[in-house]
């Protein structure tokens, strides 16, 4: 059974209606309705992810679904916003079973009740190309308090969230496994140096951090009471902090010794130094980068650790317009790609 | 040159942040900022377009950018809410050229100040398949005047904005143009029978509602003041008055004969009788359907056509669940597929 046996109208009475949430109107009308909160101001963000570029054609259809809207949380999360909602446009290949479909309602409805942010509306299309996921995020953040990229100040400390490069290193291992045609512990020789010295339970979550990122909506009113500015790291920390420090008019160097590792990264890049740097520009972190006044740092620290979420100096913010300074074992080193891009 | 040669980020600068809004923030923040307005409500709808299935690939990009607006600005419209602004999800092929995207900002800047709807926040990733426009609009309304699918009483009028049908004829002079691979005035014989009696003004005129609707947001406030409940028309309008009907609890009537037509629809209609029911439920028309006390009947026809919108009684709600009854010349008629499916 696929999708063209199904109208639009029974697609989503079926599948969406019952994990929509109370400003959907039940999915029935033209638009969503909600109350707009008062005292705050409205914060607006939009993801698309296309299988074959954003994700792997036969990754699990719910963490297709999660990761949709976990990418937008994650912008949510890194402007200090608490999420109201969402929209959802999905265009849909003719030949997606419905048992895909379903899989995928049921990760974002599941999702949408874990994060506090209901489905609000959508429109489902029929496309000839790929599956493409698009999704609206709506937050709301106290009137003055959203936390900008453009808020980072000479004397700061750059800090980062979670653990970096465990989804560049999870996607790696992926697209090793995909190009050898063979599941995990044959092929992938190209990586075999490294991933070897892995346990599988590393492995697998280098894998799934690729597959399911943790947005940091956690750490929404610590940035706000103390962060001076922030943004996710989607495309690379290094290419991030770069895009950061220049939307601030400010400078800053990074020491990527301080960068926080999982132990499965660590091993990596115990067994293959190079990793760091890739850990340090690949993409799919998810994390949040952020500046925070010294004083204010251990404050910040225990808020975030309050709320389970670990958070490391990494570097300083510092006056001038001089490019980000890298380091490791304190040397300068030249970071050519400090990004990956999607586009 | 295609948009290959640029990056995703000189691609937001110099196409989209010189026509985004204040709440944009120049489109260099992971998200956009919006006051939340007080005393109000949040009226949110999305809709995806897509490359040869809901526009031609070779129609010209500053129109297939106004009409993706459009089609949210009708929803917004017939919700009776104010435009706050929108978002752009754009999934672009590899080949497509500077000159395309180029135009296709233009015509979403020059729609966005005319309509008073801000670019406020977008994401535009690389697609191997067809271009796709995903629109997420945003509106306000006092709260508790949001016009509702559900708010039909028996009793009301039936009635609609414009005139019906002008998109459905041109899109069938599209389809034949395109069969016929010539340009208009040869080839397409399947529709000669009628087409042959237009002027080629009234030929213009109705390819040219196709490529552009017109949103009637002029109306809203005349929607909120008076209307019990609404939708917009964009899937034919005696499919779309069966959803009307069912979702408000009642029934009804609409006498085709009363269904306002241009003169471009009428004299086809004349020349080939079937039309009518063509044109009735066909898509894309993009005007408002509401049902109206016969009492405030007189004061809304004078609100809308005091902005410049006419608007046509067509039938009657009445009680019950019976299915909508349709006439034509005083006799009852069945329509098998009143409507037109995108998906």
């Amino acid at each position: 059974m696929t999708v063209a046996s199904l109208s639009e109208d029974a697609l989503i009475s079926q599948l969406f209606a019952p994990i929509a949430g109370a400003g959907s109107l039940d999915l029935r009308d033209d638009a969503a309705l909600l109350p707009a909160p008062a005292g705050s101001e409205l914060v607006l963000t939009v993801d698309v992810v296309v299988a074959d570029v954003h994700f792997f054609r036969n990754d699990p259809p719910g963490t297709v679904a999660r990761k949709a809207l976990r990418v937008n949380l994650s912008d949510l999360a890194a402007k200090g916003a608490e999420p109201l909602g969402f929209l959802l446009a999905l265009s849909l290949p003719k030949d997606t079973s419905l048992a895909w479909i379903t899989a995928f309602s049921e990760g974002l409805g599941a999702d949408a009740r874990v994060y506090g942010c209901p489905l609000l509306g959508g429109d489902t299309v029929r496309t000839p190309g790929p599956l493409t996921v698009s999704i609206t995020a709506l937050g709301r953040v106290p009137t003055g308090y959203m936390v900008r990229r453009t808020g980072a100040r000479a004397g700061d400390i750059l800090a980062v969230t979670g653990t970096i490069g465990d989804s560049a290193l999870g996607l790696r291992l992926r697209l090793a496994e995909r190009d050898a045609g063979s599941p995990a512990g044959e092929g992938a020789p190209q990586e075999a140096g490294w991933r070897d010295v892995l346990t599988p339970a590393e492995q697998t979550h280098l894998t799934q951090r690729y597959l399911l990122p943790e947005p940091r909506n956690a750490v929404a009113l610590a940035l706000r009471e103390h962060a001076g500015g922030a943004m996710d790291v989607s495309d690379g920390l290094i290419g991030d902090a770069r895009k950061f420090l220049r939307a601030s008019g400010v400078s800053g160097d990074i020491d990527l010794d301080r960068v926080p590792l999982s132990a499965a990264v660590h091993a990596a890049v115990e067994a293959a130094p190079e990793l760091l740097l890739a850990a340090a520009t690949g993409g799919d972190d998810y994390e949040v980068l952020c500046s925070v006044a010294p004083e204010r740092f251990g404050a910040f620290q225990r808020l975030c650790e309050g709320a389970n979420v670990p958070v490391a100096a990494i570097g300083r913010v510092t006056a001038g317009d001089a490019p980000l300074t890298v380091r490791r074992d304190g040397v300068e080193i030249t970071v050519e790609h400090g990004s990956f891009s999607h586009f």
